[in-house]
């Protein structure tokens, strides 16, 4: 970030621009100063850069990834050449890349422009400022990244659903996976040719924004310091908008800090689960929570293999979804008592903090801009870590060979 | 508890009485009222009972359970005739019961003699009132109870290591199960003839008694509610001594409610994972979290199957050990959630509760006796479940026949 993008005199300070350009590329939102006030408007425009080419570059990379994982899977040995595979491999990454912008830019566009209506006709902004705005919060809130150019985020439109459901929309839409919409798209008629991947997406972020909306709801309602101080229309508006926040976009249009700490207990669980693969949610994924999920279940009713939506599932994922999610829970432990140990803030906050920069939520009480160099530098490297690690480790496991040379002798603890 | 066990007038509070009569017979040790002075000696040797039952029952339980499937998986067909099976079973029962019997018997009488002469010798007590304290602390400790006859629990013997190391040994052997000590027995000098589940809790003892150690020793070095206002050897001792309670006996030589944040998030992790199997310590056990750690190190260097000390291990505990880990997870983030909108506590200090009740520890931050009774009711229930859960859960996976009648088309979702 050079001194260009800065407001006032001199540079910015390197903590601050690594911890500002860490949080756009990796689409979390978590902000150390004030992108209203610190960034000029050409700042404002590197961070909006960063966060489309962060967003586009994880959608392109895992979909890849989730494609050579498949056709691995299914079609094995049919690429018999390695020309073949490289030819037919560059045609794939065009067209993938141009399927994935096209949705994107589709997205954002059509969400820009209610946004500019409404904070042009609405909100009496001037029309070019206006414009600026909706494309600015279409792009954070499709890539799930929660930058807004209001020192208080979305505060200020607490109580605007032409604002806050648009923001809502292409969050989730942004979080649901580019396979899951290109599915959508190719057989939306016929969602009984849907796969078990995107069957597992759209019932998971069903269920968590049911769960997350009843639940911010109940625990909130009359609490003033958030819902408390709204009617009943407002209350049931920002329930279900944090709720998609989760999920894992960011915005904030109350104030996160003075949520109850139960509250941020559910929260925390939505946040680390987050959006579905190949999408620009973070998280340790909602496939990743449904396996396990599924693997619970079919234990507990004593089923001899586990079933989702009507299909085997595979028993490579058994151990892959262990991995993903024990490690992830490792390394948030790791971090809350290293942050602990550095500052004098309490368990639950950083917690929240913690998870919300790993499953590169955004979501803040009001600590990050407090807690020291030494714990930003943590921060980022969970920014980093929980947007592209989930992803590496699966992939790793999921790509690599499985030859049996010899099995030695079989064993087993007892367990529990 | 009639009003004969209880101190003055009229008889105990049903609460009260309950509460402890569950801790006492699931060797948790967490109390709502002193045990030395709100209960009569009847009392007393009421709660002496139901831990030497509730220890030796889980043992005898643990280990019947276990020898069964070991043998299923092992032997098999071998078993030809009901009769022969009812027959063998009577008379294994019996030699069970009468090993486990004689070697609780053996490690009780010893560490009794040796607290019967420091109490008596050392501290002052009248030989026969010594004889009963040190008779109740060794049942007490080899049970992992964590029951203490003094108001303060261990905390006026917080340097005298006479009194601390025997209980730590005594909590140690119980803790490492039935399984582990009859091979010690037998094989002992030939370590290469351990089983792996022998191998697995041995290292993971040693492991997290050097873990916890060096944290709590660490992180308290300086805390002068703790280790700091005590000299170099005794804040050693103590580091160890409140290692080895988390192994999960749950006796207190300094105040629990003192203990820095951190540390307790590290002794939740410690005592989450807990001891061996079929011995008398509670959470998850030490072969769970083995068997994860062990699938988490195959998956990352890439081996094809997961190996434990040179044997396979067997695919059937993967899914067993995920589920019982995942849905204690789920166990204690529920009742966290709970008591914390039933009460106004921090949620460190209700996640360590919840956790100490969980896994049958039974160390406790002060907040056990005044959170009310339906969060005790809670806690009741949490003890129960994590004394009984994780063993049935597991036995009910392990035992279950697996038929394949059919299997459905495979399919896999993208992790991550
Ligand atoms: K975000
Ligand atoms: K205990």
């Amino acid at each position: 970030m050079l001194p260009i993008s800065k407001e006032g005199d001199g540079g910015a300070n390197w903590i601050e621009a690594l911890f500002t350009a860490v949080s756009a590329a990796c689409v979390t939102g978590l902000t150390v100063v004030d992108t209203e006030l610190y960034w000029t408007p050409f700042g404002q425009g590197v961070i909006l850069v960063l966060i489309q080419l962060g967003g586009l570059g994880v959608m392109v990379f895992a979909s890849l990834i989730g494609i050579f994982v498949v056709r691995r899977l299914t079609l094995g040995s049919r690429l018999t050449t390695a020309q073949e595979a490289h030819a037919e491999g560059i045609g794939q990454l065009r067209r993938l890349i141009v399927s994935i912008a096209t949705i994107a830019v589709v997205v954002e566009c059509a969400v820009a422009i209610v946004l500019w209506l409404r904070f042009w006709l609405g909100r009496g902004e001037e029309p070019l400022h206006a414009l600026w705005l909706g494309v600015f919060h279409a792009v954070s809130s499709f890539n799930n990244a929660g930058f807004a150019l209001f020192s208080d985020n979305l505060m200020g439109f607490v109580d605007d659903p032409w604002i806050l459901l648009p923001l809502a929309t292409a969050t989730i839409i942004g979080g649901l996976g580019f396979p899951v919409i290109m599915q959508i798209l190719k057989h939306a008629p016929h969602p009984r040719r849907f796969s078990m991947h995107t069957w597992l997406v759209l019932t998971g972020t069903a269920l968590l924004l049911t769960v997350g909306t009843v639940a911010i709801a109940a625990l909130e309602w009359n609490n003033p310091g958030s819902l408390g101080a709204h009617p009943t229309g407002t209350r049931i508006l920002d329930a279900f908008f944090h709720s998609v926040q989760t999920r894992t976009a960011g915005f904030n249009a109350l104030d996160i800090g003075a949520f109850e700490p139960e509250t941020l207990l559910v929260m925390d669980v939505l946040m680390f689960i987050g959006g579905g693969p190949a999408g620009t949610a973070g998280g340790i994924k909602i496939t990743t929570f449904g396996v396990l999920a599924a693997i619970i279940i079919a234990e507990v009713r004593g089923d001899p293999t586990v079933t989702v939506f009507g299909k085997r599932l595979s028993r490579a994922v058994h151990r892959e979804a262990t991995t993903v999610a024990l490690l992830s829970v490792g390394l948030c432990y790791a971090a809350t008592v290293a942050i602990m140990l550095l500052t004098d803030i309490d368990h639950d906050r950083v917690l929240f903090e913690v998870i919300s920069a790993f499953a590169t939520v955004g979501l803040s009480t009001g600590i990050t801009a407090a807690v020291g160099t030494p714990s930003q530098l943590i921060l980022i490297l969970l920014m980093f870590l929980g947007r592209v690690g989930p992803i590496t480790v699966a992939t790793a496991i999921a790509l690599r060979p499985r030859r049996l040379a010899y099995e030695l002798p079989k064993e087993r603890p007892i367990i529990g």
